[in-house]
C-alpha cells in the first residue's frame, strides 16, 4: 500500500484525477423532468422550426417590393383581402399590390416576404391599407428553420438542459430523451463523538452536521443521496460500511474526524477494500488539506475533512463538480461557470504561497460599491458559514492581498 | 372595469404591487427536506453550541500561564497524565504544570484554557512534553456557546435555509421546523394555435413551449406546479379555466398569444371573475411590455407575453421573485442577490429612455478579460435563448451603451 504515502497534490492535479471517473449510464426520461439533467446522446432536429415563415408582429403581410420608396409623406396603398388566423396556414397567395392582416406568430402566405407593423399603417376603409414605411424583404419575420433545421445537429451530448433547451425540446415534440442517470452518492460520517441529529448528545458528543450538509450539497449538484449514517471509528465497521455503500452507489463521500488518528483509520479501511487504490492523500488548499481520494473499481471515494466549514468548502470546490461530472456534465470543472462579483477587500489578508486559500467573505452594498469583508473564524464553527455570502479564492502563487484591492469573489 | 385602462407601470411600481401579496401559510417539515425553504417563525437556540470549550487542533490542552515566556530556545516542560478522547467529557482537572493530549474537537478539562498544536511540542518520554511556544488564554479553542447561546435568537422568520443554516439546525437537533408551504402555482397557456407537446402540429399550429418553460422556472423558484394545460382563445373557456386554476393554487401564471386581440380576451376573462381587480396592464420593460397583473381575492394572476423569449425574461424579472415572495422569502425582490459579472461590451447597444431593457448576451473568456457579446434576435425564436448566458440590464434612464464599456451582466 505504498500509494498511501503519496504527497499532497495541487488542486489542479486533484481535479484531473476526479475527471478520470466515468459518467453514469444513460436512461430515458420525460422531457418535463429534464431540468438540469445532462444529455447522454447528440440530438438531431426531426423537423424544421419554425415550420414556415412567421410574423414577429401584429401587422400586414406584404411583398416588400410593393413598399419601395414609401414613407411618411409618400405612403403606399395596398389592397387587403384576407385576414390570416394565427392557427391556420394561409390557403391563398398574395398578388402584387395586395396585403393580408397577420397576427403575431401567424404564418406568411405565398407571395409575401415581410410584415409591416400595424403602427405604420392606416386602414382607410374599403379594403385599402396605407403603409407609411418602406420594408426590406424578410423584415419582422422568423424564417422557416431559423431555430432548427430538419436533420441538422441540435444539442450535443454533455449539454446541461436549462430552461431554453427544455423549450427547444418542447417545440420539437421531443418528449422522451436520453440523459445520464442521476449519480447515486453514498454518504457516511465517522467519529465516535458523532450522534444522529435526533439524539441528545451526552457530554463530549455532538450531532452529525456533515452528513446532512453534504447530502444537501449532493442534491444541489443533481445527485441522489444514499445515506449510510454514522459509523464508529473502528476499522472493521468502517470497511464494512464502505463496502456496503459502494455496492449501491456510483460514488461515496465520507466525512470523518479531523484528527490524524481518525484519518489513518479511514485510509486503512479503504486500503482493505478489494480493488482499492488511494489516489491522493492531501490537497494543497486551505481549508481542505486532509482531503483523500481513492478509487475502488471504477468508483470514487472522496474523504472530506471533519470540520464542518472545511467539509463544505471541499464540497464546493471538489465534491459538487465531481457529482456533476459523474452526471455527464462536460463543463463540471469549468471555473468560468462560477458566479463572480467584483468587490473591494476591506482588510489585508495573509496567505501562504504554495496552496490555494478559500476565504469566506460577507458582502455589503454601499454607495462606494460592493465591499467584501473577510469573515475570520474557526473552521469547526458554524457561524463562520452563516455569516458569509461568497468565497475569495487566493491562488497558490499569491502571498496575501491588500486592503482596498478589487477582487472577484465567488457567490455561494 | 375602469381599472382595465391603467397606464403602463414602471418595473419598480409593478414590483411594489407584487410585494403586496401575502406569503403562503406555514407547515411543519423535517429539517432534512428544508434546503431553500423559508422559515415561517423566528428560531431560538435551545442549548449552547458548542456545549463546552473544544479544541480546534490535535495537541495538548494546558493552562496558558504555564507557557508564558516559552519559545524555541526556551521551552516549557509540562507533565502529561491524561489522554482526552474525542467523545468523552474529561472527568479530571488539570493541575498547574500539567497538560493533557487532546484531539481536534475534544472538550477541554477544567484547569485548561488553551491548546498548543502538536507541531510545537515534543514528547521527550517519561510523560514529559516540551512546549516550544507561549500561548494566550483561549488560543485554538471554540468556546462554549460561540455558535449559539441557549435562549438567544438563532434565525429570523423569512430566512432562506441554505446549507449552513441546515447545518445549524442539525447541530441543535431541530429536526422539525416551521416553514412556509411551497406556493402552488397554476400554469395555463392560451392560443388557438398552441397544441400539446405530444401532438403533431398541423400547418399553422405549434407546440406549447411556454407552459413547460414557465413550469421549470416556477420549480426553480421553489413553487409547485399545477398544470392547467392549453385553453382555447374563447372568453368562457378561459374564464372557467382561470376560476378552476385559482381554486387549488396560490397564484396563476398565464401565457397567451402576443397579439392585441388575444390580450384583450385575457383581460376580459379575468375581469369577469368574482372579486377580480386588474392592477397593471403593461410594464415599462422590453421585452415584457404587455405583462398583466391582476388580483382575484388574495391571489395574483400574472399574464406573461406569448413570445417565448419575452415570457422567460418576465419570469426572471417578475415571476420567479413573485414565487419566492409567496414562499415567504423576505429578500425575494432584492436585486443585490443577482449573480453579476463584469464584462466588456463588444458592440454599441441602442436603448430607449423610459423603459428598462433586458438584452441577452453571450459571454466569452479571453486573455483581455470577459467579453459580453449582445445576442440579437427575435423574441419569438428559441435560438436567441439558447445562445445566451447572461442578461444586460439597461436602466430606464440610459439611452444606449457604447462598445468597449465595462458592464455588469446578470448570469442566468
Amino acid at each position: 500500500m505504498s500509494s498511501r504515502f503519496l504527497s499532497t497534490l495541487t488542486r489542479a492535479e486533484f481535479t484531473k484525477l476526479l475527471q478520470q471517473f466515468n459518467a453514469t449510464p444513460d436512461e430515458s426520461i420525460a422531457f418535463s423532468e429534464s431540468l438540469d439533467r445532462i444529455l447522454a446522446a447528440d440530438l438531431t432536429a426531426c423537423e424544421d422550426l419554425p415550420a414556415g415563415d412567421r410574423s414577429c408582429m401584429d401587422g400586414y403581410a406584404l411583398a416588400a417590393a410593393d413598399t419601395f420608396g414609401a414613407g411618411e409623406g409618400n405612403p403606399a396603398y395596398l389592397e387587403c383581402r384576407h385576414c390570416i388566423e394565427v392557427n391556420v396556414f394561409p390557403n391563398f397567395s398574395l398578388q402584387p399590390g395586395e396585403c393580408a392582416w397577420i397576427p403575431t406568430g401567424g404564418f406568411l402566405p405565398p407571395g409575401a416576404d415581410s410584415v409591416v407593423m400595424v403602427e405604420y399603417t392606416h386602414d382607410i376603409g374599403d379594403g385599402t391599407i396605407e403603409v407609411r414605411r418602406s420594408l426590406a424583404p424578410g423584415e419582422n419575420l422568423m424564417f422557416r428553420g431559423e431555430d432548427a433545421r430538419k436533420g441538422s445537429p441540435l444539442l450535443k451530448r454533455g449539454t446541461r438542459l436549462r430552461v431554453p433547451e427544455m423549450g427547444l425540446l418542447a417545440a420539437l415534440g421531443l418528449t422522451q430523451i436520453r440523459v445520464h442517470r442521476r449519480p447515486r452518492v453514498a454518504i457516511l460520517s465517522t467519529g465516535d463523538e458523532i450522534v444522529p441529529v435526533e439524539a441528545q448528545p451526552r457530554p463530549g458528543e455532538m450531532r452529525d452536521v456533515n452528513s446532512h450538509a453534504v447530502a444537501a450539497m449532493v442534491m444541489q449538484a443533481g445527485g441522489v443521496v444514499e445515506p449510510l449514517g454514522i459509523v464508529r471509528d473502528d476499522l472493521e465497521a468502517l470497511r464494512d460500511a464502505l463496502e456496503r455503500g459502494l455496492k449501491n452507489s456510483d460514488a461515496l463521500l465520507l466525512s470523518g474526524g479531523s484528527s490524524k488518528g481518525t484519518r489513518d483509520h479511514t485510509l486503512d479501511a479503504i486500503a482493505q477494500l478489494p480493488g482499492a487504490q488511494i489516489l491522493a492523500h492531501g490537497v494543497a488548499m486551505a481549508p481542505g488539506k486532509p482531503t483523500i481520494l481513492a478509487r475502488v473499481g471504477a468508483k470514487p471515494i472522496l474523504g472530506l475533512p471533519g470540520q464542518v466549514g472545511s467539509a463544505q468548502i471541499v464540497m464546493l470546490v471538489l465534491g459538487q463538480p465531481l457529482v456533476r461530472h459523474l452526471a455527464g456534465d462536460g463543463r463540471a470543472f469549468d471555473e468560468s461557470r462560477r458566479s463572480l462579483r467584483r468587490a473591494l477587500l476591506t482588510r489585508n489578508v495573509p496567505s501562504s504561497q504554495g496552496r490555494e486559500d478559500y476565504l469566506r467573505v460577507r458582502l455589503e452594498e454601499t454607495a462606494d460599491g460592493l465591499l467584501a469583508h473577510p469573515v475570520m473564524g474557526k473552521s469547526g464553527l458554524l457561524r463562520t458559514l452563516l455569516h458569509s455570502d461568497a468565497l475569495l479564492v487566493i491562488s497558490a502563487e499569491t502571498e496575501g492581498l491588500l486592503e482596498g484591492r478589487p477582487v472577484d469573489v465567488w457567490l455561494i
